[in-house]
């Protein structure tokens, strides 16, 4: 599959649009709010898979229509794999290993993946917001990793909660089930920013504009470095950027980015 | 040693008081600010280690009787073993190892363990709050790693310190021995919540509640998983946590749970 | 070289003054905003290796003069290398590794060192404040890491941002380039405080007076274990400061601490 640039794709459970180096994923089932069915998971990682190679887009941003942002898992499906002779468990494994690929699938793309969150974001739809490298909320918007309320511990999303979140927070949130507003979720760090519901919208498209247009090879670099070195030793990560650095030195255009700095004028970034 | 559900047991150094799932351990040393002495820290290995397979239990409260939650380790007795032929090398090895083992028993449990902070959490004392899986504070309390200022660093209440709240903050308290109050604590990370002193015992206790009417499957999967899955890569992190979400699924209680969720009406756990 | 305790030394690149205890080193290159050349770097790791071994100093501060804390590397220096017949490659490597084993030194020094940090840190001058063990800051700083601006990703700086703040946050600043003021740097955890300021200079040396006034012996043995044990498994940090609480303990010094705390009058550490 293949997307034009400065185009629409409408397709089962997503739309996509593409527009100026920015790919807009919409998540389309509000009617199950935009729950991670088994199809909304393949929907997703064969979009980010075709991310990966793709040079026209600089920003991703992943939002949800409807009155959910994603309200996690989808229970009926999985409560229906329960009739299979082993209980469900072959299927409820192949969910959680397909649902996590796709979680580390958006951490491994050379593009930033913005977030764009409005009304809820629950269970693994709140995983879903501490995976992408950058989320903006609305005001409104609840953050939640309730499924101890059902029984059902988030045992996954708090990998990504607490790679973002400190830890007695983080516990708070996931034994007690408790929801957080957008104000409290920022303090935290679960996101970046907070804004008017009207707002949203345009203050996510503006954040993806100020990355889109610094050097992409820069913010690839970037990117892939970020979370490899995270899970270094401080000597190791070292040793690790600093031949990213080199590397990234070495691109001609960055050559260009810095004789425009020191002349003070535009870079051209153009060929 | 086995403890009646709903009643209350008056032990050296310790009161220990089971109601409806909740275990609530006071330190009741008040004379020596509940001291973390060779006897305390035995008290309270004894205790969690008959936590361990307490099927009653489903939330743990830890307090301290008197003017301090506990200052730290027990300076008299540790000077005395000075007198010892090897100037008391062992005997301050086996203290820090008693210490520590009884600080990682807390996060071992299968149950989530609140502090309930009043006075001051100094040194040791402070460790024990940092270690603790949720903390609740009064207003009036202050925290210090203060060891600094009688020569002897917080090294080992370091370990927790660090793994709560940020790395410039710890240090900053480390070295200067400061005390914050509640209302730095909870910015910082290092409690949950700060309520008035007159709250503190209503507060705690409806905190743990809340939790205590969880799944307590559900509690004790994903309390086991938060401190293995946080020292794992990412991707460890995921398989990990995965195999957890399965077992949790086939839990007959959580099937409950999820049937209840999607019938609009409350779970029955009775059984 | 040696340095003279309470005299002040000119050199190329840096001013150091000793006094009290307190190293002050100063970059002073304020028409090149004290950037990171080669001359810089080396003068710096110079002085942290006359420190290493050095009894009299048991705090370090380090500022720069002018309007700026530090703008990052030397970019006419680093443009100039691309005339090599490798391209600049191997001069870009030397320079990474040397800048990141004076930033190590920093934090495996025996003495915390203090940022004073006024104007601008950017790109490498927001990882020597991220790197230092405690900052300061005026109330009008800025900082930033903005290398992608001009091409060229803030990856070793990156090093150093990430363990110190949470994760969204650094990723922000890093794909935006996007400046934070002192009040925001820190909530976020890249400084300590932030002061008015003309109070910068005065709050600063407060700090580095108030460890200075502690035991040695202590403050080394602590901030030694600091890094350490963070990179270490709950289970091996408490082992490995357990065993720097053992020394810490022997020390005649801390004896005497610990005594006179008990009877409640001021430890005699001048011996």
């Amino acid at each position: 599959m293949s997307f034009t640039p400065n185009a629409r794709h409408k397709m089962p459970h997503l739309t996509r649009t593409n527009a100026n180096g920015i790919a807009h994923i919409e998540m389309t089932a509000p009617a199950r709010l935009n729950a991670l069915s088994d199809a909304m998971i393949d929907a997703l990682q064969s979009q980010f898979d075709s991310l990966m190679e793709d040079q026209d887009t600089r920003v991703v941003i992943l939002s949800g229509a409807g009155k959910a942002f994603c309200a996690g898992h989808d229970l009926r499906e999985m409560q229906a794999a329960r009739q299979d002779t082993d209980g469900g468990a072959a299927r409820f494994g192949g969910l959680f290993d397909r649902c996590a690929t796709m979680m580390q699938t958006v951490q491994a793309l050379p593009q930033p993946v913005i977030a764009q969150v409005q009304g809820i974001a629950t269970a693994a739809g709140c995983q879903l917001v501490a995976t992408c490298d950058l989320a903006v909320a609305a005001h409104s918007c609840k953050f939640g990793v309730n499924g101890v309320n059902i029984g059902l511990f988030c045992s996954t999303p708090m990998v990504a909660l607490t790679r973002n979140i400190a830890r007695k927070q983080a516990f708070e949130m996931l034994t007690t089930g408790r929801f957080i507003d957008a104000g409290e979720a920022q303090k935290l760090g679960l996101i970046n920013k907070s804004v008017a519901d009207d707002e949203l919208a345009n203050a996510t498209r503006a954040l993806a504009r100020t990355i889109a247009d610094k050097l992409p090879i820069a913010v690839k670099t970037g990117k892939q470095a970020f979370y490899e070195q995270a899970q270094m030793s401080t000597a190791d990560a070292y040793a690790y950027t600093g031949a990213r650095m080199i590397e990234n030195m070495l691109d001609p255009q960055t050559n260009e980015g810095i004789n425009a700095f020191l002349e003070k004028r535009d870079p051209d970034w153009s060929t």
